[in-house]
């Protein structure tokens, strides 16, 4: 097959690529990150490059000179027309014919993350699985000719009244030599009864890793088992990002890819949790033979691709999981790069849409002791619910959220990465906004530079919300007409009105950052469909009201709560009853590391929660219709009633004036 | 490093070889097999080859010009004056220089063994741990969103009351298409609570592999196992006999080649029985993949060159070895090629030299369930001795036979291979033999061609027994100097005396077959130590006679029994509580796979077996050294009394004669 060199600027990589090949595959493989929501379904149209040279055909006019596939249909649809006079292509449907020199703008680049996974404190003491034990033996003798194994089981039960009843191949190999060497004194490492280490000498500290795995981002936490604090912390986008940027973008690549798809975003989570585990173990002066066991948390998606189980059930209704139990797997069936003995405890999935990551939560947030009744809402690419009490009992469900409250789908959406505009205030009297971007101190206002890129989750659940408290939006979501600002215009292409969040002078991408009609519509489905299955919920357990509410998820750390409020996101609460508690599935993986107690219960819990799949209730379609106004009109919010009654009417403003 | 062209012939095999390499290496890396019995320490003399071009070194003439290094003490030693002017040499200690032309002469070369391990009628009833089961499922729906896993372990227990608590990685990979291919009607493999397998459809017949790994053969039973039947036998010699013919020379080599050693014996090993699997799944049209388990016995330095365990321990006082218990090892842990989600079960070894084969002899034989008090000899390169019965317990103990009753260090020695000699009858008066080859119909008195090779274990056994009976030797293994017969000579090189079985032109060696008086003292020490362990162990039992002789082992099955009594091999027992139970310890591992209580039986039977270790036993010199005499001067040996009171008495004859 005849290859072509393809070179993207600006990182400047180069490479011979095959002929019809699309230019996001091409990029892929030179390791040049373009956004790519949709995992290459062509709705998303973020994959936008421009050709710089090698593609002849101008717009609007044949030519039969080019290195590139020609014009497509949905390109026709997704791009402006400047763009395509300007040669913007989007990637996945431009099919390298030649050699090429492409543009990646900055707004399609993939950008690192900002990780905010941290590691707090447990409330539980130490007690793992995994455990060590020092003993000391005799040397066997013709009279005591005691095989090796059954000398060090009776030493440990003898010395530490603990059972073992197995041994690991691998560790059996090595033991040998290493009682001889350390003359019958050395610590077993023991992990539910099989002896899966024998060190010489006497061990006084030893250490797991939690790690939890989310759509986004990967958090790997070096643990001490004996004390059971996080002694290292390590962070790293998935980098099965390029395949798809939420759950069902990477089904669906992996379904168009049968054989390869799989194994590709499978490995690429092994080798980053490799890359992980030895910067870890490397920060921390230890070895990658000193890990015996990993607790992993995630969604069923990144589970099922994690185990190199086929995920396309899971993405297609009635979305069955292979496996929900909690799963023991050796390393090395993994290929993970831990001693050779060691084990990878997976939790148990609770069901198709609320993985081994919302198990996390539910041990780390224990709902079932709870004498409160406590609303969970763990948000990511998809929102999952809780809503439990000691004396309720537990319901889980998955809500649609979309992926628009982590950026996506939004017209200017973007990761939680620099240059993202992560808090936004909109002035009730001249609509002008204040926000604020990651990686800046000050505020736009108060900085001399911005370079502003996009929008990221709490930044568009802010801005909307504030919208909605200036009336620059109704409770419809509508764009108000008599709203007296020139931040709102109309897109010149669709007519749909806009609000300009930040005048292209406050950003890198050269041109005006805004927020869109449709973008509004993204984020009152996101909103609406959380409410919404809350209500359920509620339903279900015949409740009026919940006590509290938990937000969750590395997203849930930085949600402005009184925005989410405001929108209705969740049924009414007092603010002080509104917490957000950062990665709590993390915490609950951590958790499972350092202790055996909460592991069993993690196994008993996620079974005992309830599972509601909303699309088998009839009155979730009219609740979610209900609940995409800004709050919704039948229901009473009395915590922020305050700030509802001062939003200004443009309307009836604009009416006095004329008026006057 | 440089390297030279070696050639052996007749084989023709050629390569290049690294210089400083010995010729048996060298021999070895080009497949061609070389007798090694000593394990290269420079003992058995039996690696003689004839270098015919490259080595110009004249025996007794010096000279510089030589592709090979020069002669070495121990050739000296070992080799008689003309070999060494016929330029031969011995492998081990032959270097390589240059170029070189090597014949291999054929009393050298290592040949296939004839084996004769069959499979019998097992009596127990199948029952085996792995089991299938069918099932039939409804297929996940909205309302019944139940993963994979459950939804089979639920139809397990429903339809079979059958418990399922674990599902292998590599099953459960695969079952998510199995079982919608199958439209949710498949077949479970269950072992020990764990699915491994899930196949669609109603499977009927399902298999296992039965393996008996013994220092010099392997053989392998292909099991249906609803019906326990072997359905397919597949033999081949044990591979690692090219490293050394006994246990200790392996495990000598493994120690004199640290890294290096065990692993060239592991994976000719593995190899070997991936071989073996392919030819028996071939044969009945199944295939690897429907193979879930394997069961295997050996003693216990196969057991731990398989599992690829440090030998070296087991193969030095008090011999511990590292594992003793029952193993469950993973097939691919192993690298063997059935099921990848398969298992290995390797049953227990008792103590240091009595090994996992010897346990299946336990089980096969049953001495605890006996009412008459069993001894039980499992002869191989070394003896393993049971002694027991319901009411005494049993004993074991291990004697170190040596290889002799496996045709090594005996002059003429050669395993059971085509033209061994097996059987011997020599006449009383005339002093002629009778005997019988490997691979001919007819005894040599009534064939045209016999070809004769050397002697294998039953052959020697019979011929020293035959000899004794003859008067050509006496009680205490003494050559008559007065039996009439030219065949009784004596070695021209060191004036010791050797019975001739076979002539020059029966041969196809190219000289004659001889018993030498060391062949008869090596007999002696092998026969010696069997009637000392079994004393031993009559006398731990405070009893003075046992009931019944059992002889297992491949070679057991053609043992003369008359000849073992007569030489004293075991106590005296009637002719017709004497048996041959054929290959025991392989009997041992198909029931181990076809029967699950036999299996737990092992494991505790296993533990309850009492160990001697003679060599702490005071006595045993003393009853060893007694034992060395043909029948024991003080012990009575009533059912061949009357053979011994005829034996002819040359001295007394010949006085006889000469008076007359």
């Amino acid at each position: 097959m005849s290859e072509h060199t393809v070179i993207f600027q600006p990182s400047g990589r180069r490479g011979k690529i095959a002929k019809g090949a699309n230019l996001l595959d091409a990029a892929r493989s030179l390791g040049v990150e373009i956004e790519s929501i949709c995992g290459e379904k062509k709705t998303c149209g973020k994959c936008k490059v421009q050709v710089e040279e090698g593609f002849f055909e101008k717009y609007g006019v044949d030519s039969k000179v080019s290195n590139l596939s020609g014009w497509t249909k949905d390109e026709e649809r997704m791009l402006s027309l400047a763009e395509k006079e300007n040669k913007y292509r989007l990637s996945c449907l431009a099919h390298v014919q030649g050699d090429l020199l492409v543009f990646v703008p900055e707004e399609s680049r993939g950008g690192k993350q900002v990780v905010r996974k941290k590691a707090g404190k447990l409330k539980h003491k130490p007690d793992p699985s995994l455990t060590i034990h020092y003993i000391e033996m005799k040397a066997p003798t013709l009279h005591d000719p005691e095989d090796d194994y059954l000398r060090v089981v009776a030493a440990l039960k003898e010395q530490h009244g603990v059972a073992a009843d197995r041994i690991d191949i691998h560790c059996l190999r090595v033991m040998a030599g290493a009682l001889r060497q350390a003359q019958w004194k050395v610590t077993v490492f023991l992990l539910r009864g099989e002896i899966v280490r024998v060190a010489p000498g006497k061990v006084e500290t030893y250490y797991g890793i939690a790690v939890d795995i989310g759509t986004t981002t990967v958090a790997a936490y070096l643990t001490d088992l004996k004390t059971g604090r996080a002694v290292a912390t390590e962070s790293k986008m998935n980098p099965q990002v390029i395949y798809g940027e939420d759950v069902m973008s990477r089904i669906t690549y992996s379904m168009q890819n049968p054989g390869t798809g799989l194994e590709k975003m499978h490995n690429a989570i092994i080798n980053t949790l490799n890359e992980m585990i030895g910067s870890l173990v490397e920060e921390h002066m230890i070895t990658r033979d000193d890990i015996l066991e990993m607790v992993m948390v995630c969604n069923t998606a990144m589970h099922h691709i994690l185990l190199k189980l086929d995920p396309q059930y899971v993405g297609v209704a009635p979305f069955p999981t292979a496996m929900s139990k909690a799963l023991d797997v050796r390393a090395r069936d993994l290929g993970i790069g831990i001693n050779i003995s060691g084990s990878i405890h997976v939790l148990a999935n609770e069901a198709g849409f609320v993985g081994a990551d919302n198990c996390g939560v539910l041990i780390a947030e224990e709902p079932y002791n709870s004498e409160e009744l406590m609303l969970i809402i763990d948000i990511g690419t998809n929102g999952e619910l809780l809503l439990g009490s000691k004396k309720h009992g537990v319901l889980s469900c998955s809500v649609a959220t979309g992926p628009a409250l982590e950026g996506a789908q939004i017209k200017f959406g973007m990761r939680a990465a620099p240059g993202a505009i992560e808090k936004v205030e909109i002035d009730q009297e001249n609509l002008e906004p204040r926000f604020k971007v990651i990686g800046k101190e000050l505020w736009n206002i108060d900085a001399a530079e911005i370079e502003a890129k996009g929008i990221c989750g709490s930044g568009i659940i802010d801005v909307v919300s504030e919208m909605f408290r200036a009336g620059i939006i109704d409770k419809g979501g509508r764009f108000s007409k008599h709203a007296p600002s020139e931040r709102i215009r109309k897109d010149p292409q669709n007519g749909m009105p806009e609000y300009v969040l930040a005048y292209k002078k406050e950003t890198s991408i050269g041109k005006d950052i805004v927020v869109t009609q449709g973008d509004v519509r993204a984020i009152q489905l996101a909103v609406g469909s959380i409410y919404a299955g809350a209500v359920i919920m509620m339903h279900e357990h015949g409740v009026e009201k919940v006590d509290k509410v938990v937000l969750a998820g590395a997203f849930g750390s930085h949600l402005n709560q009184f925005s989410c409020l405001l929108m209705g996101m969740f049924p009414d609460v007092p603010l002080d009853k509104i917490l957000s508690v950062g990665n709590a599935a993390g915490d609950g993986a951590r958790l499972c590391l350092v202790n055996k107690q909460k592991r069993a219960e993690a196994d008993v819990m996620a079974r005992k929660v309830r599972y509601l799949e909303l699309t088998v209730y009839k009155e979730f379609e009219r609740v979610f219709m209900k609940a995409m106004q800004f709050p919704h009109m039948e229901d009473q919010f009395p915590t922020v009633q305050h700030v509802l009654d001062e939003i200004p009417d443009w309307k009836k403003i604009a009416k006095e004036k004329e008026k006057a």
